[in-house]
Formats: C-alpha cells, structure tokens, sequence
C-alpha cells in the first residue's frame, strides 16, 4: 500500500502556484501525493494538470495568526485536513510551508504525541558536500526545555539520522559553549550527565559541542533546545547569505571581475546544488505520530517536491513506528 | 597623559611570540604598550628589540585552570599584573588573548565593576565591508541571564557602538525567533518590554531580530544572553570555515579551476582583509572599571597590534566614563 503524501497547497510564500508545481513534479518522479486547498483556486493554477487529487479545504490560516486558536476553529483549513488525512490513515505523511507554530499545532492536536514522548523537536537536516549530513534537533518547537527533553530529541534525532544515512551508530553532540562538562548554561549542564547515561544502543554520546562544530561535523546529530537552536539555524542562513553578497559584490567590478564570477559560478554549481535548502525540502517534526515535513516558508516547486519525497521515503522507512518502538 | 596598554604576553595559543611581535608593531605605530609575564622568556622571543616595557609576572594561568581560582591564588600571573596595572593608574587597559574567563575574573575582582552594572558583558565587534559593524552583546560572559541585565547590555554596547561607530542614535535588536513581540522564550519575552521602555537617549530598540537579521545590519548592536551570543558568534565562524572549505575544494580541481581560484583571491584580499577577526582585534569586556579587551586564543601578532590599538582608542574616547556617567 503507497499511502499519498498529503500537501498543503496554501503554505508558504509562493502558496498556490509553486506549491502545485511541486506536487505535479512530484507526481512525475512517482511520488503519490494530494493536494489540500480550496479545491477550485488549486485547479486554476497553471501547473495543475489533474493528475494530482485535490482535497477540498476552503479555510486558509494566515502568517501572523495564533497557531492554536486557528487549528481549533479553521477546521476546513489546509492544515486541518491534511492532519485528519493522515490521522485517518488515508495520508501517509504531511507537508506544510506555511505558518510553523501552526502546522505543529495542526500535528500535534490532530495526529497527537507519541506515547511517552514529552514534546516534539524539529530536525533539520544541514546537508555537506561529499559527507553526512548533520542533523540539528530541536531546530524551533521548543523555546524553553527540560534536560530530559533533550535526551529524548538525541533519541529521535538519531533514529532519523540513521534512517536517512545509516551505516553506523550516529554521534551525538550537545550544542554548548565551551567542550568541558561543566561549561554551558543551567540546561546544558544538567543535560549533558543524562545525555552520558543514555549514550549506547541508539546514539553515542560525543560531550558538548561548539557553534563553528556544527558544520565541522564534530556530530552527526547536534542536540539543543528550540530557541538556541533556531538562532543557530537561521545565523547559519545569515552567514551564507552574507557570504554570498560579498562574492556577488567582489565579482560586480570591472569586466574582469565579472568574466572570474562566471567561471566561479560554473565551478561551485554542482556544490551549490548539494548544499542549496531546497535540496533537502524541510524538517521533520518528529514526536508525533504522523511524518510531518515542515518546509521553508520560500520553498519553491523543487524545495515542495524534495519535502514530499522526504516525508514520503520516512514514511516507507516506518520513522514513527521506530521512534515509538523506542519510546514504548 | 598618554597611558599604555598592558598586554599579556602568556595568553593566547601563539603566546608569548606572536605577543610579543604585536606590542612591538603596536609600539612601532605609536601605540603606548608594556608587556607583561615572565621577564626572560618575554626578552628571549625572537621579535623582542628593547622598544617595549616589560612587567615582570612568573606565573602563567592555562587554559584549563579555574578562572576565580587562579586569579585568586597565582598573584604573579600576568593577567593579575595586568588588572593591577589599570587599577594603579599605570595602564589605561589592558588587553589578554588567554583564557576567557580568567580574564573576566582578573577584570572583575581585581579592577571591579563599575557603580550600578548588575554583570559585564562581552560586547563583539562584527566587521562588515563598507557598512558599519554590528555589536554583538553578550557574547559569552553571562551563560544565564536576567531581563534587566539585557537593557543594560543594551545600553553599554549603544555607549561603544557611538563612540567606534557614531553619527546616529544606534538601534538595538533583541535577538530571538520570530518578529513579534510575544516570540521567543521566557527571557525575551520579558526583556522586550524593557527594552522597549528603555528606548531613547542611548539607543533606538527595533524590536526582536533573527539570527539571519544579524549580518544583514537590521540592528547595530545586537542583544542576548551570553549562552545564544557565543553561540551564534561561533555558528558564524564555523558557517565561515565552512564556506571557505567549499570555494578552496572547488578550486583544487583542475588547473583551470585553479587559475580561477587564484583570480578569485586576489579579486576577494581586500575585502576579506577587512572581514577578517584580526582586523578587529577583540572583544571589549563591557562593566569593568577599566578598559579590557579579549583577543582570540588563535591571535596572531596582526590581531594583537588590533587589540591594542583599540583598548588605547578606548581609553582615549574615555569609554569607562561614560558607561558610568550613564549608570550612576
């Protein structure tokens, strides 16, 4: 049985239109997938061939409202539906790049927790060229934690880790300041003898790790609460971003300069490609009882494409059932 | 009265050589600097020719050591000779590319806080070509913070960013995850109001910044507990490394590949020069009755000759002064 992936046509800054081209590409690479939006806006989009189903949801939740509240009383939104798809059994998996505090309500109230489980984190996954990927856990659910929280991230970081890459027991860092034992703030000292205790069968427990470890790949899957770990995340973003702007105004000079940034355009393309966030499509909420891809609000058709092959291939993989056989 | 800087010439991975080369070019540009740690092994180094004073201090703290311990007990360290320098009078700062918190402890204990700061705070210089630097505040020296201790964060690191950068009123954004005032975790949430009624005379709050908003100047100086400051300072070092990496194995290729590299290096020297963490020197240890400047473990005589020509122009600008003016 190839259950569909079930894809919020409404999410995102570029909603509908890239998002049905998305979903219309994915279809062509054999992907399964529905499309959930107000049934007739999706067929008036220029991608939209019919070879993608739709599921009607008249309601759309906006950027700025209030997750909870929304996913209580939108219950025709997107975000509702795709929920109930999957709760049903009908979906597979969901896909949302729009508004993250709501798709995680959507998630968690709808799909509900994992048994055991105290909160879900998000894991993104920051690929490197010609190397493991690295997985960062909590990337945004979180702001505030508990050490035992982070435990349980280390814990279903790994699984998915090791689902997506494999090959070896995955280590886990703590994201701190300073590599001691004692140095970090009161969670992280708290949480690095309990990440000691739990280090063996599912991840080994490598000590605390620094920001510039992150991409140095000190771990396979970097472990730390919510807000810290998407200030990393998004600095990150900012860094390359700023990278970027300087070659872009370096090679903006004379002609010379302008004939050396082609060249290095033409080089770094392949690169590029492996490294751009669009090639990785979205983040897992993971501690919920249903593969839940959270993409990035600009993700365009190839960044929805890749998160539905994403949440696809963790669904054929069983991701909840191993993260709930973990937890049992 | 032209006051000198007193440097520690034990602290650092490249000490006491590279200190050394740095207080003499220091010394060459005019820069007033003693040297301080053990006589011999100062007078030994290869660079040494006589230009600069040295204050004899035997005792060398590692990196390993306690901080408050070791200030306490190794009172011929030369970061104690240091501090006692500033408080007699007879440096006008001092400057250490040791151990952190060593430093802070020798600043703090031994040249004191000044009147009515609740805890320093290390206030980072983040050089951006052909703009104005953006301070990062706090970058390491309080892992747990109050709200309150943010606004004066905020306040010191306007006070430094006027007197290095000035012209305008600085903004201040208050780093966190999301835009909107009620984002982020428990320590923004109620740092914010303050903030916000902080806002005026020293500094104009924009509001919550991202971590991508950092590089991107949305603020000029950027505010946060120094558990997420370290971190997000270090994420942008490793995202640097990391980009770095991916040009230099891009252009290893073939020849062609790296004929383009060589042209991108030259086209890239200048700007990279003024990016780079030596240019700036260090980060000034804002709250103490004294200037102090933390260089990098990793300083090199470049990067120290930095560090001292800006706790001298620190000095000179009176930046204690005026912090104390504000707070009394």
């Amino acid at each position: 049985l190839d259950l569909p992936v079930a894809l919020d046509a409404m999410g995102g800054d570029h909603a509908p239109d890239e998002i049905v081209k998305g979903a219309e590409e994915a279809a062509r690479e054999g992907v399964p997938v529905v499309l959930v939006g107000p049934e007739e806006r999706v067929r008036a989009c220029e991608a939209f061939t019919g070879a993608v189903p739709v599921v009607d949801a008249p309601e759309v939740i906006g950027m700025a409202e209030d997750p909870a509240m929304a996913i209580r009383t939108k219950r025709n939104s997107s975000l509702v539906r795709c929920a109930e798809l999957v709760t049903s059994g009908l979906a597979g998996a969901m896909v949302s790049a729009g508004n993250t505090g709501a798709t995680m309500a959507a998630a968690l109230f709808k799909v509900g927790r994992i048994k055991n489980v105290s909160r879900p984190g998000i894991a993104s996954l920051l690929p490197i060229p010609d190397e493991d990927p690295v997985v960062l856990i909590d990337s945004g659910a979180q702001a505030e934690c508990r050490p035992e929280w982070l435990v349980q991230f280390a814990q279903m970081g790994a699984i998915f880790w090791s689902l997506r890459v494999g090959g070896r027991t995955p280590r886990v860092g703590l994201l701190s300041i300073g590599e001691e034992e004692g140095k970090g703030n009161e969670l992280t000292k708290k949480a690095f003898p309990e990440l000691k205790a739990a280090s063996g069968e599912v991840f080994e427990f490598v000590g605390n790790v620094e920001g510039r470890d992150i991409l140095a790949r000190k771990a396979d899957v970097v472990v730390t609460d919510g807000f810290t770990g998407n200030v990393a995340l998004k600095t990150m973003e900012g860094t390359f971003e700023f990278f970027v702007r300087l070659l872009l105004s370096v090679f903006s000079g004379s002609e010379e300069a302008k004939e050396v940034g082609r060249k290095v355009l033409e080089l770094i393309a392949p690169v590029a490609e492996q490294v751009h966030p669009d090639t990785t499509g979205g983040a897992l909420l993971l501690g919920v009882k249903g593969v839940c891809v959270i993409s990035h609000g600009r993700s365009g058709a190839r960044a929805i494409k890749n998160a539905v092959r994403l949440a696809h291939s963790m669904e054929k993989d069983h991701l909840v059932a191993k993260i709930a056989e973990r937890f049992r």
